[in-house]
């Protein structure tokens, strides 16, 4: 853990660039929303708490400016171990209200009225009609999606971290891949909790999201439905384990698949594909090259093999799982740039034969790319 | 499992109410969106898919009438196999873009421009403007939240569903007395995995949410952070234990404490208040009694200990683990009606003794209510 001065100047140095981004659009203030059903890692990305508050962010003006954070918990015990700002106030003071907790602090921080106050993107239109009094403002491309623009390229203290969260991945995997080679693991859960177990005894909070496990029974679905269950796994045919650990708040996110003859020949089809398209469009990472391209490359291996790409190819994570930018076809590229990190995630599902994923995590450095990650399409012994 | 035909006249039964209010509001379509980020169980409650999909509900009109549900699922094979609606058309068809399914899918059906529809009670303002050539609607009171009230009363097939899960959480709450008491669980770890592992061995998707598992360290949190670490669990002082088991879509959600002397004069206080505030509160659960009263029984009773009511006292479950109505003080009370059912869960926290919270699940009765879990504050021997 880092101390909480430097923690400080991590969060400060954030706050900062977002507060010029809202000084130039002539913004007072922002608020960020965390809450069930509704998350948002902004949170954490600006100010350590992992969830349930608001944060308002002030931007000063001018020569002498201090910008400043204002956080407001559910958790006000939470928030005063690990949380980082420059004021907390509990949420309880608002009622728990939305709306009167955005009124009363403008207020107390003298925001003139009439200034433009953006609000969080995923506030419902019913709720933004409530709002008067100022120049309320919801936006797709606004101060969130600054944010996650910011977030595309990775810091250095978050770089550790993910370094460190990858290694921790590692560790599991092999351990993991063992245990199913010796025969120790038999059924979905046995992996899942596998997991769920070493990455909490390994030090990370958790996993980094809900652990897919599918035998050769239920791999066909692209995420599988319940995700896993009290059902074989590596057994004959194609079985994969799609997971990430939660080290620091920042989630990894590999996929391997074990398989397990004797396969079909669609099976070993489907493998072969998976692999070249993984090589071909791994290969291909590097800054200046768009995501578009990188997805283009999968798409064309699986069409020349006569299959048709069922999801996009990868995508960034971090605090979340799935980040920008996507790796996709069609519209909105996003030119790749050292420090931002990618998954690669090929599969291909049939509702028979079952299905075969093939996913590792990616630093885009100067030069072209990293794999932090170990993943493999396992071949177990007949 | 029921079988399909038996699911057509459940879901059927249900879209029907849906599109009578829709009629009477003169709405020609309505659409639900569950997608990463932004989750609602009304999917499910309407066409038993679990989620990632698009539904829309056409309600038919006059005599002859006949009503039409149409899901656009992310994953068209798990929605072929497990959701129930007229028509299923996958996601990819309209390049998995909102705006773009909801304007293509009006006209194939032939709703005339300048009818009122209406959009996702969750859906973001930046989002709302762009829609147009409709009525379209966005609201906090609109078919979402009579939804919301048409599941706060269960129904038989949901009752069924809740009173398995329901056991099958008392089984294993049991099991997990007994391992606890036999020592043969130490860690939070070991708690979690177990109601992890188990709840699926008996029959369930899994647990209803993630589980919180917190030692006499951590268990001043209202929910700790992280949720369950590799820390000591029972020992002296105060754990807790808050999960449900999913059985069928369904959650339950009990609070059991374990508790262990030698306990101080403060954890005595906190433990005999949570009892009683408990008590006081689950003997006024019966028809035509307000959520408002029942949760102001128990800030009283935490009010003349010198305490202050930390959380709302209880909440509705279902689909959800928190639905309407909650048992909370303040405005918006809701008079409690046969068929609701709720938790119930007072709980004191202190930074420096911890935390204890018992909470139980109770169906509300005709003559009053039944309780449908057994969860306990378990003294542990010192």
């Amino acid at each position: 853990m880092q101390n909480r001065k430097d923690e400080k100047i991590i969060y400060g140095r954030r706050i900062e660039k977002i507060c010029r981004y809202l000084e130039k659009e002539n913004i007072a203030a922002a608020v960020i929303e965390d809450k069930e059903g509704s998350r948002t890692a902004n949170l954490r990305y600006l100010s350590g708490m992992p969830m349930d508050a608001l944060l308002f962010i002030i931007p000063g003006k001018g020569a002498g400016r201090e910008d400043k954070s204002i956080l407001v918990p559910w958790d006000e015990i939470l928030a005063g171990k690990i949380a980082c700002a420059d004021e907390i106030i509990g949420y309880t003071e608002f009622d728990r209200l939305f709306e009167n907790a955005v009124s009363k602090l403008l207020e107390k921080e003298g925001i003139p009225a009439g200034s433009r106050v953006e609000l969080p993107s995923a506030l419902p239109h019913h709720s933004f009609v409530n709002f008067s009094g100022m120049e309320y403002l919801c936006r797709k491309t606004g101060f969130e999606s600054n944010l996650a623009a910011l977030r595309m390229v990775k810091d250095e203290e978050e770089l550790a971290i993910i370094r460190e969260g990858s290694r921790l991945t590692n560790r599991l995997l092999d351990e993991l891949e063992m245990a199913v080679k010796k025969g120790e693991i038999h059924t979905e859960i046995d992996i899942a909790l596998f997991i769920e177990r070493r990455s909490r005894t390994l030090g990370c909070e958790g996993t980094g999201f809900e652990t897919i496990a599918a035998g050769p029974d239920r791999s066909w679905g692209i995420h599988a439905f319940p995700l896993y269950t009290a059902g074989p796994f590596a057994t004959k045919g194609m079985s994969l384990v799609d997971f990430g650990v939660n080290y620091k708040g920042y989630t990894t996110d590999i996929t391997a698949s074990f398989v397990k003859g004797p396969l079909s020949e669609k099976q070993e089809e489907m493998i072969s594909l998976v692999e070249k398209a993984y090589t071909a469009s791994s290969e291909m990472l590097a800054p200046g090259v768009t995501t578009m391209a990188v997805a283009d490359k999968a798409t064309d291996v699986f069409k020349k093999g006569g299959w048709v790409m069922p999801h996009a190819l990868g995508h960034s994570y971090g605090l979340d799982v799935h980040e920008a930018p996507t790796l996709r076809n069609g519209k909105d590229p996003v030119v790749l740039e050292a420090g931002m990190v990618v998954t690669i995630e090929p599969g291909l599902y049939h509702e028979a034969e079952g299905g075969v994923r093939w996913e590792n995590d990616f630093l885009i450095t100067e030069t072209g790319s990293e794999c932090l990650t170990n993943s493999k399409i396992f071949h177990l012994i007949d």
